[in-house]
């Protein structure tokens, strides 16, 4: 815990409209090394040391049915590392490789909150899919994970986190402290384990992300497990569900997924390749500091705060080999 | 500023997942009326004399093209009253009068930021549409309003918002204020307008949705000027652009706008008629009291938190007369 940070904003890029698009010109007096960068420019320039690659088994590909036009359509997920979510983490590489999740599909889409995907027959008993023998039972309190067991090195740290006492980054993830608990936190792209009214009826099975402004009522009421690192536009740009909660209403609507593979059980030569940015790193801060308050052009205001999920760690493919 | 609410969450509604959906069944000794309700349930318990009508002069209708299946697509945008925005406003009232949007263009579609329109050929100055006469220009004085011209009638309040010293409500919208300003924030839903480097260079011919975590690093930095009321999702589901910034790469995906008008300029029987839950009612705020720490049935443990864009203001469509 070494510096703490309040910092700022959004996607990856700043909005730049089409209409007065050039890059501005610096006037007389104005060294060009005096442009502060953008965040998406200070990442661009981390060493390769600050990127660490993410290990096969934390990898998961899902495959959708091609889309209208025929494309392939290809989700990659990154599962949360040990301690956060680990017996959820341990029955999901279970069910993939049980080639449970095959077959299943999309059923609910609903507008600025969540993507899910299951069982569509998992509310009828008779027609259910059984789930694979071995599969943990999670309880309420494997929600959260005691603050003392988290490596006591995180660097960046924001203050003004109106949902803990303090949020965090720690080996690429976004976490959050409170009354000497932590946990990870609901971002956008985060995935979660559905779960019925009971905090121990999530198995796994039945998963969501964030397709929304981030829903942190969730942050301690549901597993978040890991979060979408690649192909988040097949989900979140799928039409709205118009049933109760978002679910579609007739099961033809349904985005049947093909497969749910962990990436180390691929062969070598298809297995995706993806590094995140050390959150412990020099770059990292930086990054952060410059979301808290962007001093690139186009910005006449610095934000002067920041929230934990305005400030997404970032994340890469790699070529093979890379 | 009556009350201090320190609150909670993303969507309308709790994440139900298919698998456990049952109303659940009090125990002996528990009282019906002892289970919270949810904010869904408060909202709708709402007395009549609290649901405040929007003036049709500040409603727009936006028209796409009909999508693929030759269904209509109407986006409805709430316009930001004043003193916020206002002279933005004024030329967006100017502009779909003239007709100008009629024609005009999606034309940059950002995952987890922004969905952009306006007009396809703005940057090719022999092809632009020209801008009618009369349009203000705003200048970067015009991003924030002084907090004294406010009206100092303020029931909910946000004392940790780390984008401002205070996140407010006042007259069915989310605002903040520091440096003795106040201004709307950027939350999922609102409409700004597009500029270029130069904070005066807005007219409001080009306008953006968020469709994402709320980018608050646009606060003060660009006008929000509005937010989608309605149709939302016939703009936060479309393809993602593939080029920088999230614009169309082939003009041929730009989705066309039909038509935008001011809902007063309609027959009195096309006007849409919608409403607000009043942010200085006594609904409004057990509504973020509840958002804030949900104890409606599936929650577990209670956010004791809240951020400004995780409690939205409620806002219905009536029918004809209604």
């Amino acid at each position: 815990m070494n510096t703490v940070v309040l910092a700022l904003a959004a996607a990856e890029l700043a909005l730049a409209p089409s209409i007065v698009p050039p890059t501005p010109v610096p006037t007389a007096g104005q060294e060009e090394a005096a442009t502060p960068l953008s965040p998406g420019e200070i990442v661009a320039a981390a060493p390769e040391s600050e990127w660490v690659r993410i290990a096969p088994e934390d990898l998961l590909v899902m495959t959708l049915a091609p889309d209208a036009d025929g494309d392939p359509r290809e989700v990659v997920i990154q599962l949360m590392p040990a301690p956060y979510g680990e017996g959820w983490v341990g029955n999901i590489r279970t069910l993939a490789r049980e080639r449970w999740y095959d077959g299943i599909a999309v059923t609910r889409v609903q507008d600025n909150y969540v993507v899910q995907w299951g069982d569509p027959n998992a509310e009828d008993e008779s027609a259910a899919k059984p789930l694979p023998a071995g599969l943990r039972t999670m309880k309420e309190a494997d929600y959260v994970v005691p603050f003392g067991q988290t490596r006591p090195r995180q660097r960046v740290v924001i203050m003004s986190d109106p949902y803990s006492d303090m949020a965090f980054y720690e080996a690429g993830w976004p976490l959050a402290t409170r009354d000497g608990n932590a946990w990870p936190v609901h971002c956008y792209g985060m995935v979660g384990v559905g779960r019925g009214y009971s905090p121990d009826t999530g198995s796994g099975a039945e998963l969501y992300t964030v397709i929304g402004h981030a829903p942190r009522h969730l942050d301690r009421n549901i597993a978040v497990v890991g979060r979408v690192v690649e192909g988040i536009e097949h989900l979140s740009s799928l039409p709205r569900g118009t049933g109760p909660l978002g679910f579609y209403e007739d099961p033809a609507q349904n985005v049947p997924i093909i497969s749910i593979r962990v990436a180390s059980d691929l062969p070598e030569s298809e297995r995706p390749r993806f590094e995140y940015l050390s959150t412990e790193g020099a770059t990292f801060e930086r990054y952060v500091q410059a979301r808290t308050n962007r001093r690139d052009p186009f910005f006449i205001t610095p934000a002067r705060g920041i929230d934990v999920c305005n400030a997404p760690v970032p994340v890469r493919r790699v070529a093979d080999g890379g």
